[in-house]
């Protein structure tokens, strides 16, 4: 058999499933910053025709859903599987958004990191042989979010420098068997992420919880790939926000890795200073859209060939939070290549 | 390449993945049920040396995964991925009780059909090469459960008959891939469910809101391996209970399948008449501790030589509950076979 397992926590792809559709839909706040123009869909509606915040979340999943096999040029009908899920409870908003598509359905949940958790999943079942066509997607929405994790929205809370504005917003994917469907941008490898926990108790600080585990995956994935940060031309997290970011670039350095040069964070990226979100953007759906609104176009054009696109989840629940535990981080690396420069 | 695909939403193994190790733990009143003497622990104190019911449900994971690795024959470091759930909001019995064996982790939500799906998973990354041995678990605690979906234990509600009672225990299975171990019991195919919605809103009566997927699942799995009840030795559903376990003999009989012969549901089981569990126990652990304590010895021996579980799951949520909204279910179906009888 093909060897397919890539050093201690990778895999390497020899023919990597295509990214052969992806589309990403947010709300007004997103539409507003500096990546607005990259979004397929901005919704003016923040509760996107729904009754309550839960439903919006879902109807977000819904549209990127639909969109995403719109544009990868399939139908609803040749997908096999979707692996999706959400930061709330008993994954709401994919349970409900995405029940009317009826497909086998994997939930996961890995919080921020679910897109990277979906996609190497997905990725994995399609070069298996189990799937033609695979969707992986998921979102989040401000305040479904807050609701859960924080305040109600009604209490206007202060927020603090560390703390994150979750994104409303969800993006969506659909991989391709290599044999079945054409795209300029393939999934050459993952590195499936451990949880990891340094102590970190601050909910308004999960940059500080993330970065941890960001830096134990990069730096696997360094390792079994047996590169270093010059053969990419981005190297691309989730969510850490300012806070993180610097933890991660410390951490990085520490075990000899300077990434300065390749670094992006989607959640300082999304929004722009003047829109008050103190440390930057958070949620599965910020780094799910700044995938499918912004990166896969940069990789489509061929202006970046490689990308190591690393989602950031802080594994947070209201309850481990109020009975004193820590926050643990997990982190999942997809290595993203532009697909003229496959090897 | 091989064609793994089998029907609409089917995989059948030419060469299926090994259970290598099984362990069940399981509380107090599980062990003075029926199936008392199979379970391999009976954890005597309700928060397994915790402080939290939380924590609790989190160690009677570390505990499983850590004799199934043992029973096993392999090692902690042999394992690649851990693929596990529970019902808990962020998973975080999974998190915070697997964190100890780091691990490359998916994290996975099903509600009450996580075994199904943990399995099902595991099977493909091994199946198409990705690991040589993954362990798939899951668990559910009452009291967490209880504190989480219903109401505080103290609070002392009374329970209609359709209640079920959520099974306090954790199964984990390693898998292995043939090449690499020897077993008696394999995994020949699963059957991934959708999300299917009949409009049930009692969440004492989740028998009710899980059978129409168990229906749906099982009839696919017919439909796809082209075959009939009769051609296995039992069909397990997770946890119907009572009231479900006559719904979905109805719904199957209307599609021309008669399962009464064949149909067994752990929920239904684990508990005497006298335990006063009202319609059966349920929760992931449920499945997952009837898996490991008693249906992998059963087929182990040869006794049964084909079994269809089917794990299956209610996607509930408090929010959703409370704002209104129906019970999806969910049901994953794993077909398990003695080894001999391989063809």
């Amino acid at each position: 058999m093909e060897h397919k397992q890539q050093g201690k926590q990778s895999v390497r792809f020899e023919h990597p499933p295509v990214i052969s559709g992806h589309a990403s839909v947010v709300g007004q706040k997103e539409g507003e910053g500096p990546y607005g123009s990259y979004f397929d869909v901005i919704e003016q509606d923040p509760k996107v025709g729904g009754q309550t915040w839960e439903e919006a979340e879902g109807k977000l999943q819904e549209k990127a859903a639909k969109l995403a096999i719109q544009h990868s040029g399939f139908t609803q009908d040749d997908i096999r599987y979707i692996v999706a899920g959400d930061l709330l409870g008993q994954l709401m908003a994919s349970s409900f958004g995405l029940m009317t598509l009826q497909k086998p359905f994997f939930g996961v949940y890995g919080a921020c990191s679910t897109m990277g958790e979906s996609i190497s999943l997905a990725a994995m079942l399609l070069d298996g042989g189990y799937a033609d066509h695979i969707l992986a997607l998921t979102s989040s929405h401000f305040a479904s979010a807050e609701k859960q994790f924080r305040f109600p929205l009604g209490y206007s809370n202060q927020r603090p420098k560390a703390a994150t504005w979750t994104v409303t917003g969800s993006g969506g994917v659909v991989l391709s068997s290599p044999d079945k469907a054409k795209g300029k941008v393939v999934v050459r490898g993952i590195t499936t992420g451990k949880i990891v926990d340094y102590g970190v108790k601050d909910t308004m600080n999960m940059g500080a919880c993330m970065a941890p585990a960001a830096g134990d995956a990069i730096a696997a994935h360094f390792s079994d790939f047996k590169s270093s940060p010059e053969d990419y031309d981005r190297i691309i997290t989730g969510d850490l926000g300012k806070v993180g970011k610097d933890i991660l670039i410390d951490l990085l350095e520490a075990k000899g890795y300077d990434i300065r040069k390749q670094y992006m964070d989607c959640g300082i990226e999304i929004y722009d200073e003047e829109q008050q979100v103190q440390a930057g953007g958070s949620g599965c759906g910020c780094s799910a859209v700044m995938l499918t609104g912004y990166i896969l176009k940069k990789l489509t054009s061929g202006e970046w060939q490689k990308v190591l696109f690393v989602p950031t989840g802080a594994l947070l629940s209201v309850v481990s939070f109020n009975e004193g535990n820590s926050i643990p981080g997990i982190a999942h690396a997809v290595l993203l290549e532009h697909v003229d420069h496959c090897k």
